[in-house]
């Protein structure tokens, strides 16, 4: 029986003795392992913290105590953990448990989350409802050093000085980030090494030194080399106890740390260093591009992420002002390639949206031609900066936000389905979305060309580019792919994959249909409106109904008093959950049966 | 003459001698007051920062080289430098000058800036954009200690070691924020007090202290008490070199200490310490009451935000579990009675509004009914944490969104109009607007019994409650103010001013037509929208027209299928500039004359 089985069939985690933990660690490592192979997901962030998940289950209560992950993709462990061996099969698959945590789930995952930055704030919060209400538990915040220098954490953590007690930040370390970067901060709280020099002196102290003046004076040399390994000044003026840094695979020693933190009882920030993707040779070698994996362990292949280093390289040939931006995501937005290429014309600032937004703005009005990379769901950390920093000093700043409509199996959190609905309504910015990659290449250039704000949105995964190249783009005009005036309907679609889908609606209704690529949101193509006003027209986009395309279509009638007939086909009024795109495309209507109904 | 006027008939501000740059800003003083006498405005910070306005001024070359505030109600003093004397009497009114500063009203304001935190990203954009195309100039960023704290300049500062040359941040330090807060990075930062211990340790050790053994020992101790004044330590890891704390107002050693950082060149963060409201006793007592000012240097009084307090105690007394939130702004909500009487049920966590929604998530999940009062404007920051760590969980969070609606005076950075296109579209959240205070009261009595996130949203200035008090409140019911089912027309308005404006159209048509209180914007009152789909429907609101209210009401009659003709009143795809409320009315045409017109 393996131990998993034991905790299975009713022994509890705390019955276990050291070597059998160790054991369930190396199970629940092979099972993440298989899963991850074959359902895809977070792999290297999952194993650097299987021991730590196995110790604060050990030492603490969960679900009584609250513990949070920061990122969430480090919550496989703790899912098999707590009741969900069996669902862990179909762990990001439609119907099945999702690859973050979310309370509405389990009672043992204490605060959803998929984006960076919000458990310290959350963990605070938890605190708060504690202590207000008179109630005794712990709250645990196990955060990734990627995360903890997001700024809603640096918020959170530097907040107020009277820090809660039973409080515990862990800072999982994998010194790693998504990718590197050079974060100010990190570099302050990794000088510090794993406890040696620091705890020898300090032992050596106790020993040798009584009360005397010279023990004072010593130990007062003693005080001045803790502070100055300035995370402890650092966290002292936080109102946090720091301890750190401890070997984050040795489970005896955390075992240890966490017994001593939990009858402590004070605000604590733990720092442990771990090894992304620990257990699995190549994960730990490259950990990057094992961070999250498709089907078989392979590289998620994306169509539009997949061209931009050669489509940014022809471009930086005519604009060498060009200096890309991406928070966090070289690889995921399709970066790499390009920033060994071009080093002085990228940055990465790490998972910071909202300087990343700014930044770019100041670069702007400055005189060199940024352009951002981000994912739909991430830049909405960056709305007040795109509203306040960009589009109202109108400043030539270039989104290029990936990921823009249903993402598939990472779930609720990442869908990319609110762009359009927070962009446009913002005075100044033109939003375009492409069908293909020749096309965004001939956006980009335009964008490039044009001295104000643009967006341009284009979804992940794979793609059947089944129309012609277009031959060129032209500001505010739509692109008539298929029929003409005379037809009785009009479908306009946003994006390949709703063209795909409204294609199939024409040659699965047999109706005279005009399908026309509607790749310029805003600002609309109004002579083409225009001259389609008194057709029956269907809008179809990978975007919520309501502020999105359609949503401004109609705006645009009701303005020019047109009683026209608009059916708007979208993402409906609900949190997408997670499945796989298609899956998601006929949960909200988004299908060719759907649309054809709704032909002539 | 002045020394104003002399600076004006073309003497240089470099040309002046200490004594005369003294007079200087004493003019620049007095004529702040005035003229905040005249106009209303932010008066204590721009009291505070006149010194180090003139000195900057002095030693560096603006705008070749760059300044930016942050945030901008500091650069009165900035403005009476840069050419705009005369503009000065007119700040604040429509067609005149702004508050703030703006690159469009003048090539010396670098960055355009209403919101705090965004000044460290520019200015870090700045840097990256001249040592690109290799110019040659300094960046300057003057930030204020309660912006300085935001999560967006926390990203900005810790992001990159490797700084820019020729950057230098002016911490300028009146230990006040807007409202006092625990900040423990400030804590941090306070610690360090204006130079005398250690410069008088330091050129003992210099005097005293050859390189002998003794000499380097000591050296080295000197080390550790520096690093022991942490904020060193803290900026040395940030690749910044840190100088402080200086006293901000003695304009000799400014001038001094900036000419040093002008020749060091590398990095910089200077420290100074202010007075807010210097040289205005009043101001210089109670700075916070005199933080921002109406006419005649009056507590600017509002309707909504001046009932809040009253409200809020009654509701306490029925459910203890609130906890009333505010990011910076207790006195702006009108929560400042309230949080004396009940200091256990209200937090206020400073410029950070980000940390503020989550914190409030993790305490809904928890227990405690928390209750979040912010500026429309301001909640923008907080967009990402209301889709993903409210909306998302489903979790009752109450919003009161202060300031929604136009804002006069306080110009495009503060403008309330585009909550309703930034709230509609996120699903399991309500959006409520009240007309008056009964209103509000009965709206968030209803918001604490409902097991899920609502907003409330509420305009500034007086109101004119023209139309009796509601008897109860119902989910999903527009309220009928005025005439019946047999009218032709039908207007449907947001909050009391587009109520009052309506309703003056009516009677100015001399048209018959139902009034209706379109108090519930999402979900809407389908029922009553149903019944009048016949009608000429009219929607009004102080909002951007895309995605707002009348978006919504389009939205929901395309799903239906029915052609009704929806005249959509709101505010104009342009930001909104400087003027009083009344002016920008006119401009967006949300007038009685305007309205009266689309009447059938």
């Amino acid at each position: 029986m393996t131990v998993l089985e034991k905790l299975y069939s009713g022994t509890k985690l705390k019955q276990l003795n050291i070597t059998q933990l160790k054991s369930l660690c190396e199970e629940i490592r092979e099972k993440i392992i298989t899963v991850a192979y074959k359902n895809g997901g977070h792999l290297s962030s999952n194993l650097g913290s299987v021991e730590l998940t196995v110790a604060i289950h050990y030492v603490f209560d969960i679900p009584t105590d609250k513990l949070m992950f920061d990122v969430g993709h480090q919550s496989y462990a703790h899912k098999i953990l707590t009741g969900r061996l069996a669902e862990f099969d179909g762990i990001r698959t439609s119907g099945g448990i999702s690859g973050f945590p979310d309370p509405m789930e389990s009672e043992s995952d204490a605060f959803l989350v998929g984006h960076a930055g919000t458990s310290i704030s959350a963990g605070l919060g938890y605190c708060r409802s504690r202590d207000h209400l008179k109630q005794d538990y712990f709250v645990i915040d196990v955060v990734g050093d990627a995360s903890f220098f997001n700024g809603e954490n640096l918020e959170a953590i530097t907040s107020s000085t009277i820090k809660p007690n039973k409080f515990l930040i862990v800072l999982n370390d994998n010194g790693m980030s998504i990718n590197k970067n050079n974060n100010g901060l990190y570099k302050l709280v990794s000088k510090v090494t794993i406890r040696k020099s620091y705890k020898r002196f300090n032992s050596f102290l106790k020993k040798t030194v009584g009360k005397t003046f010279i023990g004072r004076f010593l130990k007062s040399i003693k005080r001045s080399i803790k502070r100055s390994l300035s995370i402890n000044s650092f966290a002292d003026n936080l109102g946090i106890k720091y301890v750190g840094k401890f070997d984050g695979h040795d489970l005896k020693t955390l075992i240890k740390i966490l017994t001593d933190v939990k009858n402590f009882g004070e605000p604590t920030l733990l720092h442990i260093q771990t090894v992304k993707g620990k257990g699995h040779e190549e994960a730990e070698n490259d950990s990057s591009r094992f961070h999250g994996v498709s089907k078989e362990l392979a590289v998620s292949k994306h169509y539009f992420s997949s061209g931009i280093s050669d489509v940014l390289k022809r471009q930086i040939e005519k604009t060498p002002e060009i200096i890309a931006i991406t928070a966090g995501m070289k690889d995921g937005v399709g970066l790499s390639e390009f920033a060994s290429a071009y080093p002085d014309n990228f940055i990465d600032v790490g998972i910071q949206e909202e300087h990343a937004v700014t930044l770019a703005g100041g670069m702007a009005i400055s005189g060199t031609k940024p352009i951002v990379f981000m994912y739909s769901t991430f830049l909405q950390r960056g709305y007040d900066q795109l509203v306040h920093d960009v589009c109202m000093q109108n400043l030539p700043v270039i989104f290029m936000i990936d990921r823009a409509g249903l993402v598939g199996a990472d779930g609720k959190t990442h869908q990319g389905v609110f762009d359009l609905s927070y962009l446009s309504h913002l005075p100044n910015l033109t939003v375009l979305a492409p069908k293909n990659l020749v096309e965004l290449e001939a956006m980009l250039g335009f964008a490039i060309a044009k001295n104000s704000p643009v967006a341009i949105r284009y979804p992940n995964g794979k793609i059947n580019d089944i129309f012609e190249k277009c031959k060129d783009f032209s500001f505010e005009k739509f692109e008539i792919l298929k029929g003409d005036l005379s037809c009785e309907n009009a479908v306009l679609a946003v994006g390949p994959r709703a063209l795909e889908v409204s294609n199939k609606a024409i040659e699965l209704a047999g109706k005279n249909a005009m399908l026309i690529n509607a790749r310029t949101i805003k600002p609309l193509d109004s002579e083409l409106l225009d001259l389609i006003k008194d057709k029956n027209v269907i809008t179809v986009e990978e975007n919520a109904k309501i502020g999105g395309f359609g949503s401004s279509v109609l705006g645009y009638y009701a303005d020019k008093g047109y009683l026209t007939r608009v059916n708007v086909v979208g993402v409906c009024d609900e949190f997408v959950h997670v499945g796989t795109i298609d899956e998601q495309l006929v949960k909200n209507g988004i299908t060719p049966e759907n649309i054809s109904k709704l032909l002539k």
